[in-house]
This record gives structure tokens, sequence and C-alpha cells, in this order.
């Protein structure tokens, strides 16, 4: 077969174990941009469908473990919003009906038994970006040579998930080789914004934003090596947690440029709510992830920490707020999203520092292999490694689309030079670590700044293809700082006008400026990420729902903030 | 000048600060082989002075905190040791007197004044391997190229030791290049063995390891990438201890392979008592030195693991021996100091796993691009790289010597090729665990084997240049598993016969068998580490502490124990 005919083979069989019943015969066309509002329409979800997939991770675990709710019922109900997620926004790769309701029901059944819940996950669904490994089930990640090779065994993380009493329904999207802020592959094809389908959804994570978003998810993993968490959590609305380096038991999954030791690729939970990032990440970390997985750090989940000890107890925080970069400003919906922030708390203003230099050394880290690693996934198969996330238009011209990892030069780089390159990047990262200590002169809370707001990409979600700049992500991977992404409202083209310019730091800058246009980027939901030190995790979570809490109470208040 | 010149020049201006009652005037002669006996025969040193230095560092930090003893007395006493030392073994590199003494006098006045030490290490003199940065002072690390280069800023561990109220006062020799595992540079020539000077002292901390067997430092610090604070910790009969990555800040320090960041060198203590060791590590890891060095994990001091909470608190701990690595047999010493060692113990075999492949691995990391790394620093100054650890006759003939880092091919070996090792390290890592946990069913404990008994080296400190062989410590490194030192006995000719043996794993195993008879090794120490499971630091510690007070009860019972 041809990589093609792989492709639409693999495609045409992607729902035959789902249910007739489940897919909705009155899916809105192509043209129609919005479909977030969707699933209360379609007569596939029953109002109970509804009130279960509206609920937020911690109603559905206490009425799990009471028994209002089965496993069985809450599985179908987020399968059902799932499937109709899918013919929206084509956000699954991997779907296992049969598979997922049989271990429902096991669930049910243990606890119908016993009384007892098997794990703090218990019952609940959960979705799992396409290179989790899950013990029978492919992990092709959108490379066509890798379709058909099933998992032999569970990934650390899914054993844990299991031990919990997780539930694992779906596999979601992402883009072949993983390294684009987008989400497109031969195999699957592209997947959506459900707020605006002719912007990106974002990536690589990009199926579980889109699937989370529409409420097909009460919780899914993504993973993180430039963004790509963040990315797809900010463009679609959600909430996204990028933890520090080998936190998170990431031993079993499928990856691209392995053995790549400098900046490493993390898994992270997305929600709805923040409840569910934390009560994911205190599971996971609280099961000892080290005895699953050798690169994760011992080190279990502290309630210090997240009471905010080395915060002054979380009395009086100080957060600086990164407006821009210096590099590439933001649009004028993400410089709202920072003001409406802003207004709760009393912010410093944290200087970019070495921002270019940082954006350079983790895109070389990554170029010093990517191509040859990209080459050798994608050469079996014959089919090409993608050089564009734009519509068929737009692929061809390469100058339109984000290339990160481009090889610097034309030999490969030897050892001994990536080598230079990773000490640079240690400097960067200690260098930072005093840029960050110095803030504690301005603070007047005797520490340094508590944690830093920075935008997630100087824009909401773009149009297919023009997802260029993830410089406002990357430099917390370099630097190895937890970020968390909270929503603070949605584009508005009232609010958000375009003003006028004519100075511009760089070329790019200048480029993201002609990029927007307020019609464009309708509706688009407008984030902000919380920036912690190496290791602080708990603590991100923690100020991350200050924040949170103090914007959902300008809900009500001000028109500004929407969500 | 010539590189020749500018080595006579430093090394002849090595003492003038020394104070000249200070040099013994009846050193013996070179082929006088064991020195150990000899501080105490000197007339340099007063009957205080032996009495200070024979103390523990308990002992030295409670007489310093009472002010029985001023700090400028004890590093009066430890400096006059140290510099017999260096008579004798020819193990420091910069010495500074005045200024150390000034840093006592200080302290002694602080604590008169406010009846408060500074910190947990007040007063206490501590030597430091040469690349281990403080301001003011060089840290040319045996290359000629950087003599003369004054480090313009501490060091973040050199920062924390100061605040502890530590008093560096000497710095320690070190091979050409850090990676050898013996001692000798063209700058500052060659250290040797205090137990018998026609042996290694090992690397490459081996300053340190014949300074503190001799007691001229009561606590050092070394650093191990593959065994550098082991080996001559071992070779020297004292304690030392490689922790967990990350653990211990190594910002600020010289080092080679910078930006190799898949197998980490680490700073770990090295002392004649396991006090010493725990003193150290628990002071440093406690001052949140995380703050200091964007590299440490953010994981203080556990006093609950040093309980061994994980470990059954203590109660019945059931160690596993390596016999044999199944690649290189040990010496009969080595194989003594593991009987000796089992007796007090129930202790499982744990099945060597992988070791060729183990070793090939991490050295493959470390060629990827070391012969260009030692070219650069070396190049300079026209001095050469160094090819072998021989005396003269030796060093004409390559094979003799243990050269980890030859590159494997011509080719300078590209990124992407490094990253195929290095995924290959994180599969090895992630099947030792498998195999470590496996062992659950041979305890009885419910848990896995708690510790590893290892050989640090197939053989007890063998004749200069003779040091091939490093994979007994090289493998814990490629796992990142914290091991300690402990010593055992010493080498004797009437228990220690060489046995018959006509067959060999491999041809590097006859060579090793052929290397050894009793004789050469008259004197040499004979130790084992104990090796824990990655970031169990203060677990090795306590389970240390546990074999060597039995290793320590059998001494007075059986003369197979001598120290």
């Amino acid at each position: 077969m041809t990589w093609q005919e792989i492709c639409k083979e693999k495609k045409a069989h992607q729902l035959d174990g789902v249910p007739k019943e489940w897919l909705a015969s009155d899916v809105p066309p192509a043209t129609h941009l919005s479909v977030i509002d969707y699933p209360r329409q379609t007569k596939v979800l029953s109002p109970l469908d509804l009130e279960i997939t509206d609920s937020t991770v911690a109603t559905l675990l206490a009425n799990l473990a009471s028994s209002q709710w089965s496993s069985v019922q809450v599985t179908t109900s987020f399968y059902k919003r799932a499937i109709v997620a899918q013919q929206l926004t084509n956000c699954l790769t991997e779907i296992f009906v049969d598979r997922a309701l049989a271990r429902a029901k096991e669930l049910d059944e243990h606890l119908a038994k016993t009384g007892k819940v098997v794990g703090a996950l218990h019952g609940l669904p959960i979705s799992l970006k396409d290179q989790i490994g899950i013990k029978g089930i492919e992990s092709c990640m959108g490379y066509v040579s890798w379709v058909g090779k099933v998992v032999e065994k569970n990934s650390a993380l899914v054993d844990i998930l299991e031990s919990l009493g997780a539930v694992p329904f779906v596999k979601t999207n992402i883009p072949q080789t993983l390294m684009w802020p987008e989400t497109f592959n031969h195999v699957f094809g592209r997947t959506s914004n459900p707020y605006n389908r002719s912007l990106t959804s974002g990536g690589s994570s990009g199926g579980e934003g889109a699937l989370i978003a529409l409420k097909g998810s009460p919780l899914g993993v993504g993973s993180d090596i430039g963004g790509s968490v963040r990315i797809p959590a900010a463009f679609c609305g959600i909430y996204g947690f990028r933890s520090s380096y080998n936190r998170i038991p990431y031993a079993g999954c499928a990856n691209s440029m392995e053995g790549q030791d400098s900046v490493h690729s993390v898994l992270g939970p997305m929600s709805n709510t923040l409840d569910g990032i934390k009560t994911f990440y205190k599971a996971v970390s609280s099961e000892r992830p080290w005895l699953k997985d050798a690169m994760v750090i011992r080190k279990p989940w502290s309630e210090e920490e997240y009471k905010l000890v080395d915060h002054g107890n979380g009395g009086k925080l100080c957060f600086a707020i990164m407006w821009d970069d210096g590099v590439i400003a933001p649009h004028p919906p993400i410089r709202r999203g920072l003001e409406i922030t802003k207004m709760r708390y009393w912010p410093q203003v944290i200087k970019p520092y070495k921002q270019a230099e940082i954006t350079h050394t983790i895109g070389a880290i990554w170029a010093a292999g990517a191509a040859e690693d990209f080459k050798t996934a994608a050469a079996p198969s014959g089919e090409p490694v993608i050089s564009s996330m734009g519509i068929e238009s737009q692929a061809e011209d390469p100058e339109l689309s984000f290339r990160p990892t481009d090889p610097p030069g034309k030999d490969p780089t030897s050892a001994f030079e990536l080598w230079q390159i990773q000490k640079k990047r240690r400097d960067l990262r200690q260098e930072y670590l005093e840029h960050w200590a110095d803030t504690v002169s301005q603070t007047g809370t005797g520490r340094p700044v508590d944690a830093i707001i920075s935008p997630v990409a100087p824009y909401t979600a773009p149009p297919h293809g023009l997802n260029k700049f993830a410089q406002y992500t990357m430099t917390w991977n370099l630097l190895d700082y937890p970020a968390l992404v909270v929503p603070v409202s949605k584009v508005d083209q009232a609010a958000d006008v375009k003003q006028p310019r004519s100075e511009f730091y760089t070329d790019d800058d200048r480029e993201n400026y002609e990029l927007y246009n307020p019609a464009t980027y309708e509706n688009a939901p407008i984030s902000i990420q919380v920036v912690g030190r190496t290791m602080e995790d708990e603590a991100v979570i923690a100020m991350s729902e200050i924040v949170d809490e103090a914007l959902r109470k300008t809900e009500s208040g001000t028109k500004k903030s929407k969500f």
C-alpha cells in the first residue's frame, strides 16, 4: 500500500467501534465557525449527559464515589460528547469504546462489592494524547510508518492512572513530529478550534485542547517541550499545566527526538477547571512514580509547598507581569488579558531577560538532531516530512510556517557543538535565577516576586498555518519553570481594536503586528500563564488558584472577563 | 614563556605563603613506600596538632562551638598536617594560608562576640578539589592554559560553605582533563598513595584522597562523573559519597566537557568518618541550594528518608552483594572485602545486568565530544593532551593506559548519533529499575533489596598508570544511583593469595587477573560501596552507617577488618 492508502484505510475505520446512535446527523457545515455551543443543541446528548459532562472533576469524583453516577454512565456521557467533538473538530485518534466501558463496569462492580473506590480518580474517564502508550492500542503519533504497531506495555503513567481508578477512553490528535504548535498529520488530518474553526486549536496537544473545550473529556494529558500543553490550552480556553521536568512519568510513551537529554518534554494535565489540574497532579505525584519511571525525581506532592510556605503562606503575594518580551509585542487581546489580571494584584513588571538568546538556544538544541530524527521516522512509509501547518495554498510557501527545528546550517551539528549550545542553556538558567532573585528589592514582601504572569503566545489562536512564534512558552521550557495556563476572556472586536504602530523590535514583530485584525480572531479565548521557579509545581498550582479565583470574581462585575 | 616554563614557575611558588616552620625537614625518601604513619613522627606537628587532626568532624565541631578550640588553632593544625601531606604525596594545588587564617579569626571573633556559631560547619577547615571556584584564587585544573586566571566569583557551594561557617584552606590535585582515575598533570605533577607510594591515589579527586587519608583535612569535596570521588576514597581508605545528580550545587566550578547534559558530574564529600559525610550533606542540602544553583533539585534534606521510612525503618534490611560484574573479576582482596561485609548481613546476590552495555554507553556519551573538549582547553598553551597516567616508561605505550574518552571512530559523533546513545542510557536506567524491583521475590522483607554492596574497582590501588577499569563505579553514574564508599580492611599478603584461574570473561579480565600479585599491593586499603536508588541519598548515608558500624564491631573480634 502507498502511504496515502494506509492513511485512508486507517481513517476509514476510526469510528468502527462507535454506536451509530452516538453520531450526530445535523453537524453544522464547515462554514459555521463557532461550534462551542453545539453539544447543547444536538439530540445525541441527553440532559443527564449534559449535566455530567458539564460537571467539574471534583463533582464527578464525588458523585462517582457515592455511586450517584456509575462509571459506565459517566464514561458513556463523555464518550458521546467526545464523538460529537470529533465530528466538529477532528480531535481524536484512537477510539476504544468496548474496552473503556468494560473497564468502567469493572470499577462499578468493585465499588458495589467492596464499598471502596479503587483510588483518587475512581471511575473518571480520561483522554490521552496519542503518544501516551496504552497496552493493546496504537500510538502511531501521526507517522504513517508507525500505523498498525500496537503498544505492548502500558506506559508508566497509564499504569498509575489505572491504579488510581481512571478510565482511559480516547486518544487525541497531534501534528506529525509533535514539533509544531498546531495539529495536523497525514493519518488523522487537522484539528480545528471549536471557538472558531478557521483558527488553529494550537499544538502539539491540539486534540486535547479542542476535545476538552467542548467538554468531551473532563481531564486530559498532553505533553509540552516548547508549549505543546499550554498553547492549545490557551487557544481553546482551558487550563493546562507544564510541570517541571521529571515529576510526571513519561516512560513508555512514543516521542520525537528521543535521547535529547537537555530540554525535556513533560506530560501535563489539561482540564476545564483548575481542580482537574490539581487532582491529577496531586494523585499522580503521590503514587511514587519514581518506582515506575527511572527518570522521575523522588519528590512526592508537597502539601506544604501547596500551602505556599515559601511565599508568605499566600498572604500577600507579589506577581510580576511580563507585558512584552521585547522581541514580538503581543496583540491587543493578549494585552487586555494581562490588564484584567493586573486589576486584582499589585504586580511588578519583570524585565525580559535575553529573550532572543533563550529562544535561539532552545531552538538550536532541538535543531541539532531534529531533521534526522523526523526523516528517520517518516522514511519507511514514504510519506514526506510535513513542512507547513498551513492549509493547501499556504503549504506552498515554506516561509509562512513556523519551523523551530530547521537545522541551523547544512552540516549536521556535532556532539561537541551541541555541548556548547547546552552549556549556553545552563548559563542562561543560572542567569535567570539571579535575574529573578534580584526582584527582591522591588516587591516589598521581603521575597523576590512570587510568580510571573506572562502571555502564552503573542496572539490568541491564529488562522491555520500561521502560528509561528512560540517563544512565550519556549522560554519557560528552557528554564524548566512550571507554568499554568489560566483562561481570562475572549476576543471582543470592540475592546480589542488595532492600534497604530510605526516602530518594531524586529521583522517578526512587524509581521506579527500586521497579522492582527479583530474580525479574524473573533471569539478566540484569551489566556495568561502563571510561571514559577523550577520544581515549584505545587506553589504554581496554588498561586494559579488565587489568580483564577480573582478572575472569576470579576466575571459578574465587569464585562472584561467572560469566562 | 613555554608551557614547561609556566609549569615550573607556578610550581616554584606553590609553597610561598607557607611558614618555614611548617615544612618537615626529615621527609622520608621516595623509596619509603608507606608514609601513612609519618605525621605522627614528624616534629612539625605538636601533640595538640595531632589531637585536633585525629578528631572526628563531630568532635571538631563540638569543640569549635564550645570555644574549647579556636578556629585559628584548628585551621593551623590541619594546615600543618596538610603541608606534611603535600611533602609526602604532592596532593595540593592552591595554598592560601593568610586568607584562611584571617577567615578563621573572623569566625572566632564572631563567636566570642555573639556567643553564636555562624552555621553548622562553624570554624571547620575544608579542602576543595581544584575545580571548585573560590573568589580570588585560581582553578587552573591542571591545564597550563588556565594558569593565572583568577576566579571572579565564589562557586555556589563555596558561598554556602562560607555561610555555614566553614574555612576553605587548600585546593587539591587532579589529573589534566579530570577524566582519568589517577592524578597527574603538567602543572602540579603526580599525587601518590600514602599507604604505598608506588601505587596511585586514584582520581580524579586523588589529591583529596591522599590529603584526607593523611588527616591533613577533616572534610573535603571532590567530584564524580565516573568514580572520581569513590575511586580515590577507596584507594586511600577513606569515606566518599557520590550523591544523586543535582543535589549538591556545582554552579561556578571549572569543569571538563561542559554542556554534556546526559551524565552529570556531581560534587561529593570525602572524610575519614561517616559523620563527616553526613554533616556535609545534611548541612549543604538544608541550605536551599536551589536558590543558588539553577540545576539543583528543590529537595531539602529529608530526616524521614534518613530514618529509612521506605526501608522498614531500618529494622531488617536486605542487602545484595555484587561479587563480580561478569566482565572483570575483582582481585582477591576485593573479594575478601565483600566477604567481611557479608558476615554481618543476610545478603542476596544481585545478578549483574548488561554491565558491558552500561560501560560502553557511558563511555560513548563522554567520547562524543571529549577529544575536542580536551584539545580546545589544552591548545592555547601548547601543552599536549596527556595520553597516559603512567610513569615515564609506561607513557610510551598508550595501550597501558585507561582512556575512557577516546572517540569511538574517526569522524566526530553527530548530535543525532549522540541522541541515540543517550536514548540507550535512558532505556538502561529503566531496565535496571525493573531489575532492582524484581528482587522483591527473594528478600523476604516485602521490599526489593534495600541496597547493593559492590566493589569500587576490580582491585585495590594499582601501581601508577595501571588503573584501567572503572566500570564498577561508572555503572552507578550512568544509572544515577547514590553510592557511598566504606573502608573495610587492607591488603594482607597471607590472606589475599592469588588463586589459579584458567577461564576468563574477557581479555580485560585476563589482563586484570595477570596484574595481581599480593606483594605489589601490600598495605593498600580495601573498600566497598553501598549503592541505593536515584535520590535515595539520605537512605544511603543511613544504610552505610549501619554497614560501617557492623564492620567496626568486627574490628576487635577478627583480624580480617583492620580499620
